[in-house]
């Protein structure tokens, strides 16, 4: 199997769990978050910088990488790791959920969905088939199922439609699969309506994949919502199998994730975020653009114990973002991901030691202060 | 003496020499490339990438500095090099020539500067006393007087306006610099006149000063002019001093500057063109974002060791450039100041191992007919 799945350490008084991820690039511990490196790379960091902090496993996105460069240049490089320079494990989203937000530039069927490059205007029709042979040629470790994503609120007829058609495709990707050092993942969809997340999650499992990601939540309905459904929708998942919750990385949200029994996360917020200026750090977010932070000497964050916090000071950064300066972006953006690392060393350091509960306790309230909000 | 040059080999036939400036944050071995930092980062790139390649020397810019982020809060971190955290050595330029660029936006007399500033329209003043304070309070290795640089071409009565003031002000530059950890270099003028470059040298030598620059060249002279110039000049300058060329970054001129006997050079020529996807290789400029490079997979040069062409294709960084990804800036940006790197370190091998006319007449044809163009 291209990716196995063990459970180190189940938590007894909640869904949580410590495991470990083997790939063909290497082990991964989890509970992890996956950095996002839509078109091939991380935003603004190097793969140096990824390993210097220790993530083990990124994200990149097949609908990108298929508009440009296109996955025939990928696979003359061997596949995207050789492409990209990156030793580490790679996943790579189908596009479903690019695709469908889209919105009236795509057309879907059965068959597949119709749609119109935001890049040159070029008219593309990707099926379920289609899409896992593009991610079996750009050979990340693991390929996702085009699924369909359907926006929040959407009428449950709506949604159920989604479910069945996510369901159908899923069945035709498992068979257009073919390469064999790649994992397979299916998408349970259903949104915020418990009895289509059973059906949507029945569904799949008794098809079979490596593992399972759950879609369709953190797509902008309130955070509990997103909590209620997963408490619903995990234990519908086999035990033996890794979990993923996409979209998903609020601090808050991540420890509740893991809470709940997902295993692996990934988001844009904590590089797009740091794009705008906003780092993460143990006070909250911290606008650092902002005139107060000017003549600030000390770090982004004084817990922190990163690379950028260790050599940088608020008002150097402050300075860069000011004044256009690419390093800028760079140092929130290294920090951000350092920040969402250490909460998931944290976490899974907890887990080990057999206190997560606690850990979960004390975490909960602060981290629901400080990121609880609508995020960016 | 804050900054000490040493001779260490002169070439019997050309005033090429190899030499070595002691700093208190490191030596350098001349003939060296500066890398541009002009707002306190060479742009795209990290202090470490410039450690990796190898640089002792990068320049930054007083004048940048002062409008942003304002000297008060580079004092604060104890000097430029915490601020930037950067331990090798630093000069910064006075921007007598930024300030002469803007044209309509200032107004000259003996007594100083008044310009507008490019951020935000405030009016300053900048005499050479406050230039030689603020760059005190910067406190890099070596700092530069303020001095008049006339455009290119300009008439004999201007230049030599500019040479008599630039003068006046090395003088009071020199009464008013108090920082005893830093250097204090002169800028010769004279634009393409040699009776002009021979009273502004024999002025500032007899004023005496830890180094000197040669200004108002490479202002848009065509290059044969600007190197009649450098042979007329250089013999002027004190040979226990270092000879710094300002504004030289193409490795045609690079190499005849050496010829001539300057030992240190800056140009943002490299990180420019670097971050317009135009990169320096041993078959010239390569124009890197062109489609014949879409499924190229050699690196950027095949001659080259640096780690960009140690593991990334001209196809990714094509990608990266053409997706508008950061990580592109950063790659050519990195390759191109590792190219010029390389270039000085073959220069230097060439002067100590006492075969630099050779190398010389051997690579002279090769560079004109690369690099010989206008610059971009």
């Amino acid at each position: 199997m291209p990716v196995k799945y063990s459970l180190i350490k189940q938590c007894q008084l909640s869904g949580a769990r410590l495991g470990s991820l083997e790939t063909l690039h290497g082990r991964i511990e989890t509970p992890a978050f996956m950095p996002v490196g839509t078109q091939g790379t991380v935003k603004a960091i190097t793969t140096g910088d990824l390993e210097e902090m220790g993530t083990g496993l990124i994200l990149s996105n097949c609908y990108h990488l298929f508009l440009r460069p296109g996955v025939e240049i990928i696979a003359r490089h061997g596949g995207l790791h050789r492409f990209i320079n990156w030793r580490g494990a790679i996943l790579t989203d189908s596009g479903g959920f690019q695709v469908f937000s889209l919105g009236g530039l795509r057309k879907v069927n059965d068959d597949g969905v119709l749609f119109t490059s935001h890049i040159d205007g070029s008219t593309h029709f990707l099926t379920p088939e289609r899409v896992a042979r593009l991610q079996n040629i750009i050979a990340a470790d693991i390929a996702m199922v085009l699924d369909q994503c359907p926006p929040y609120p959407a009428e449950k007829d709506v949604v159920a439609e989604a479910v069945v058609r996510t369901t159908k495709w899923a069945i035709r990707a498992r068979q257009a699969h073919i390469n064999d050092r790649q994992a397979l993942f299916a998408i349970v969809q259903g949104g915020v309506f418990d009895d289509l997340r059973q059906l949507s999650a029945a569904a799949l499992t008794e098809i079979g994949f490596d593992g399972y990601a759950i879609g369709g939540l953190s797509v902008g309905e309130p955070k509990e919502l997103m909590y209620n459904s997963l408490e619903q929708t995990v234990p519908l998942l086999p035990a033996e199998k890794v979990r993923y919750l996409m979209g998903v990385g609020s601090p808050d949200a991540l420890l509740e994730g893991v809470y709940r029994g997902v295993d692996i996360f990934d988001c844009v917020l904590p590089t797009r975020i740091a794009r705008n200026g906003r780092v993460m750090t143990s006070q909250g977010y911290l606008p650092i653009r902002n005139s107060v932070f000017a003549a600030d000497l000390s770090p982004l964050d004084s817990e922190c114990h990163c690379s950028v916090c260790r050599n940088y000071s608020r008002a150097y950064i402050r300075h860069l973002l000011n004044a256009g300066e690419i390093l800028g972006l760079r140092l929130t953006t290294y920090h951000n991901l350092y920040y969402l690392d250490q909460l998931m060393r944290e976490i899974r350091k907890a887990l080990k030691e057999e206190r997560f509960t606690e850990y979960y306790c004390g975490m909960k309230p602060v981290l629901k202060k400080l990121y609880g909000g609508v995020d960016e």
